[in-house]
């Protein structure tokens, strides 16, 4: 299930195609997280940031394993570095570019406050035993990466004039690559309809009142939910940026092809 | 104890600054490691190398945020902020770019091998009991450090032609910064009659024969340990590459002295 048209027809493709959806949002957020590195306005959020990215990119990895598996591919690392933009599955909002800090704080919010929620619901519903052991497992880490981004939203927004202008602007620039994450196509239908995914209206109130509750409680105006959304990534058309950053991520495995390396 | 022309007087001060000597090594070079994210030959090396500039910089700051308690400093973080590069007390092989992948396993095998023997001695004869519980807690992580980076040069020596060259070419090019880890200075000798450091020559042979052993294993030729070697380092003679990697992680908290960002 590499290609953006394809629609899984057993339940095992669904699978697939689920895995990767969740492991191609983790593996690309997780990088660009990953770029703070030494860029943080602290030490100690320098390491925070290092560990949300090593998490994501983990979960990236354990997803991509278990699809490998199903698959019969001799190596996980398959997904990650010979596929082209047009296969991967993320959304935009993790592959936009690195930002700065308050920007970083808003994607990450953003998007842990919806793989709380999908995790959550995905947990009740997921019968594949080693699926959901994953999503057990990573779930305890997302627990964290909402809470920590939360409180630095609040900061930020409660802060300086400043770290408020940082914030606000970041929310609004980051605002219509939210929609996304709630869009369903025929893929996700087939996977809700095998217990591998779940109807994302189901949470989507329960996600903006945590969020819209978040920037009240951080003084900030909460960006128009009816504007225009982004969207078609998971079909392959991504931004610009996607293409710059698999061409550093995949280049050096790529040079080797043999796999020289090891 | 923040300028390079210092001797330590009391035992105090030579704790302060044995803390930040090791400090500094490990957040340089964990920043360099860092800049590895997302560009490793695997998924799997991408996340170890992570977690090795994670540790390193875990280590930086629990070193310094002993030394700001000594020294009554409000903020750990003013050590790896608020200094220019004439105070970083690292060495040059700390500092050095990126390179490419051979470099970095090369980088981190010579550094770790040395860190491995220093941290065993040290744990003998330190007897502040916080520093000591620091080695101890870092030592752990440091034979993780050590076994990785010696199972890939053992790997890229023994592997192909072309991983066989690039591993060689990064151990000749760095092997005139190796000789400046054992360099010891007036600091040193007032911080060894301190019992918070030993004498480097002590285990210069055992860590000789390690690096040894380890290259002809995995088939390289062994440079000659009688070359030219670097040195200065500590005394604030860096190369133009750390005043470069400064800029880049100062610039955030320098933008924001009033620490807006809390």
């Amino acid at each position: 299930m590499s290609t953006f048209d394809t629609i899984p027809k057993t339940q095992q493709e669904a699978l697939v195609e689920t895995l990767l959806r969740l492991a191609d949002d983790r593996l690309i957020l997780g990088h660009r997280i990953s770029e703070w590195a030494g860029h943080g306005p602290e030490l100690e959020e320098d390491l925070a940031l290092a560990n949300i990215a090593l998490d994501m990119i983990g979960h990236a990895s354990a997803l991509y394993t278990y699809a490998a598996e199903l698959e019969g591919k001799a190596d996980e690392d398959y997904y990650a570095y010979f596929r082209d933009d047009i296969d991967f599955k993320n959304i935009a909002l993790c592959e936009l570019p690195r930002g700065d800090f308050a920007f970083t704080i808003a994607r990450i919010f953003l998007f842990s406050t919806f793989s709380y929620f999908l995790y959550q619901k995905l947990i009740d519903i997921v019968e594949d035993e080693q699926f959901n052991g994953m999503l057990q497992k990573h779930f305890k880490e997302i627990k964290y990466h909402l809470r920590h981004s939360r409180e630095w939203v609040l900061r930020l927004g409660d802060g300086t004039e400043e770290s408020h202008q940082k914030i606000q602007e970041a929310f609004d620039e980051i605002w219509m690559y939210s929609g996304e994450m709630f869009d369903l196509d025929e893929a996700d239908q087939v996977a809700i309809q095998n217990n591998l995914f779940v109807d994302t209206s189901d949470f989507r109130e329960e996600w903006e009142k945590l969020v819209v509750d978040t920037l009240e409680e951080a003084t900030l105006n909460v960006p128009d939910m009816e504007q225009y959304m982004f969207s078609g990534s998971r079909q392959g058309r991504h931004t610009e940026h996607l293409g710059r950053l698999l061409a550093e991520m995949q280049f050096l495995r790529r040079s080797y092809p043999d796999a020289d390396w090891k």
